[in-house]
């Protein structure tokens, strides 16, 4: 088959940008192979074309003007790897209208604007493809929108924020958590302003493309409701471990009756579930289905290189694709209702601070009850004249749990809101 | 964009092809959205038409009659679920050469016959894809060959055969060996004859076809060297045990200098590699690539829903790369040399059972010193008046490692030849 010439075009030059300008020139005849396409990086905007470069690329290449891309009518696919929401927004939304199928690594762009960009991409019969805006390497979405078309995905549990698994494994080993976070920074896992990994942002934009993805239907980050890593204390930990868990940030996308729920917080995962063995600043994301019943993936969740082949592998999908068709239907799909916030079953682990009195505990287990939570394990632990209790609650809704611990919360010998996090536990197989 | 109507024929109609047809119907919505194409089975070639049928088919599908299939210029689509090597090889052949794109589950005829059917299918310019072919809805097939078209995958590890790893996950618990194979045909993960998954024929099966996707190159079931499960004793789970590993049935398949080994055998994984983690029938394979550091899926290698989830998944896969020469260019694959055997590097646990004699250690010691492999821990246990030697060594090529066991074994104090499991310790990243 006679190879065809791709003239593409990036929007960005940087890490990113640059790495796929290599895997493109050094892997050509792989892609060749496989497509029987040749793609050349023909234009790449950035601000400043004199600044010096990784991976230089031709003369003339580099550009500070966006039309002379979207004009450029040889140019017939665009990764978008420059990142921030405006102008790239723009940007994009001009480029799929003009007909050009565009490859984006942008997560923040795909988590807030995804209805607005697949609307433009399918009125314009164009692909929108977005790889490498979740989880680097790790090909989930493509899994999601080829491999599993005809099964029905009902949840997506992942742990999708390599900063904070880098961070609460190093405290399992006994480290503070401002020392590993400190760590993480050195080794290049965190931001120099950590706050998005810390505080559960990031995963909560993920998981919001993620369940997008998996149930058709769109969900933004605001849909998703999300806590961090930041309270988190060494008793947790501790905890998790006696009852042969670990604490992991997991994001969960949940498809309940016709409803979806999109959570992420801190959860106590039991030993045997794989996302256990998840450790580092590795991400994984096990998604459950009627046919497939579990299947994890599990890989490098960030860095240049990796982000960089999610691109080229979106940009050879597309080439692969095109003219047949194939995810253009945008129009045709799902509104999905939100699931009410307290109705998303869950078991939990709560850790109750009391003052050592006699009826402590029976107050406590009255007021689970009241709210017909079932309690599953009660461990009291004493120390220094003040008292602690695990609990392991059975299933319940979680608004029926959160009503329980307000009510706990205002027993004279109770001490501050309980905390309370989710147990992963049950596997889809 | 119109729905387009895309007649399907089926090879076999059994639990596989019942539950494609099932999924095609039932999925059609999704399967619509996802590609603008309704498929639709309309003949299923099968030996006896009145047979009674899971999800029964519409009047006039089922036939006997392959030509009614191979000369209806209506079907564009077949799914091959009918197993065994002949006739079903001539049948694919004959398609693929009449211009019908082809989907197999059939791991045997990959396994021994793909360099011939990708030069059919290369010729007539249609697609051969294979997922359901090995570890069932596991879509390892289509990462390698899509998600990772332009990085160098240089490893795969897998776990592929799930009797055996449910075997060995209850061989940890306690079981005897010959209990949990019951076990495991009670429930359906073993054959009534189990030979070719204990004996790991199954796995090199896989593994031959993993390779051949993986690297680029044909690679047939008569180069996987393979070696099963049968003569694992409980003594080797609890080396395993006291190592801080478990015994995994694994394949690897590596690519070193350009040269290829793909090898079957038990192996002891270390606790903390992610393959340690993969219990009771599941599958699991890591890639490990110059971009992607390393990739694991993990999921149901086997079932007929499962399989069938993967066959459709290939159908709309076909169906969105038609006419853009996607995965077509057979005839530019590379040709890779086989490794020779003895040179690939790997560790080993080597369990060696002496005489309690003094100097026998020392003889051990010297005869892995003649041949260059160096001991990285030598545990002696002493049993009943004689002794076992638990020896680990550093990492050596496999032939100077066998040469030091039939050394060895040659000594006047040692029992019997020593038995050796590779270890799997080192990880990608």
């Amino acid at each position: 088959m006679a190879s065809v010439d791709v003239p593409v075009a990036l929007l960005g030059y940087g890490t990113v940008g640059a790495a796929v300008n290599r895997m493109l020139a050094e892997g050509g005849d792989e892609i060749e192979r496989a497509t029987g396409h040749r793609l050349r990086v023909v234009k790449a905007l950035v601000r400043d074309p004199d600044k010096e470069r990784d991976f230089p690329t031709g003369e003339g290449v580099l550009t500070p003007d966006f039309t002379s891309i979207l004009e450029d009518t040889s140019i017939v696919l665009v990764a978008e790897v420059m990142g921030g929401l405006e102008p790239t927004g723009g940007y994009v939304l001009d480029l799929l209208r003009a007909g050009k199928p565009v490859v984006s690594a942008n997560k923040q762009l795909l988590a807030r604007r995804s209805a607005e960009l697949f609307a433009a991409a399918s009125g314009a019969g164009v692909q929108l493809r977005f790889e490498a805006s979740v989880c680097a390497a790790i090909p989930v979405i493509k899994v999601l929108r080829e491999s599993l078309v005809a099964t029905n995905v009902h949840r997506v549990l992942g742990i999708v924020n390599g900063t904070t698994n880098f961070i609460l494994t190093r405290m399992e080993s006994g480290a503070a958590y401002e020392d590993a976070l400190a760590e993480a920074q050195r080794l290049g896992y965190a931001e120099a302003d950590p706050a998005e990994d810390v505080n559960g942002a990031d995963a909560a934009a993920k998981m919001a493309i993620l369940a997008t993805v998996a149930f058709g239907s769109r969900v933004l980050v605001d849909d998703v409701a999300y806590e961090g890593i930041e309270s988190l204390r060494p008793e947790h930990i501790e905890a998790a471990r006696s009852l042969g868990a670990v604490v992991r940030l997991v994001g969960t996308a949940t498809l309940l009756d016709d409803a979806v729920d999109v959570r992420v917080g801190p959860a106590l995962v039991a030993l045997e579930h794989p996302l256990a063995s998840v450790v580092g600043a590795f991400n994984a994301v096990m998604l459950q289905g009627d046919a497939i019943r579990e299947l994890m993936l599990e890989g490098p969740g960030a860095g240049g290189i990796e982000t960089a082949s999610a691109v080229v592998a979106d940009l050879v999908s597309v080439l692969g694709t095109t003219g047949t068709g194939f995810l253009q239907g945008d129009a045709s799909w799902r509104t999905l209702e939100k699931l009410p916030p307290g109705d998303l079953p869950a078991a939990y682990y709560v850790r109750i601070e009391v003052a050592d009195r006699p009826g402590a505990l029976a107050h406590v287990a009255e007021r689970f009850a009241d709210e017909g939570v079932s309690i599953a394990r009660l461990t009291q632990h004493l120390v220094n004249g003040s008292a602690a209790l695990d609990v392991v609650t059975h299933t319940a809704p979680s608004g029926k749990l959160e009503a329980a611990l307000d009510a706990i919360a205002a027993l004279p010998e109770v001490r501050g809101r309980p905390d309370a996090l989710r147990l992963v536990v049950e596997r889809g197989v």
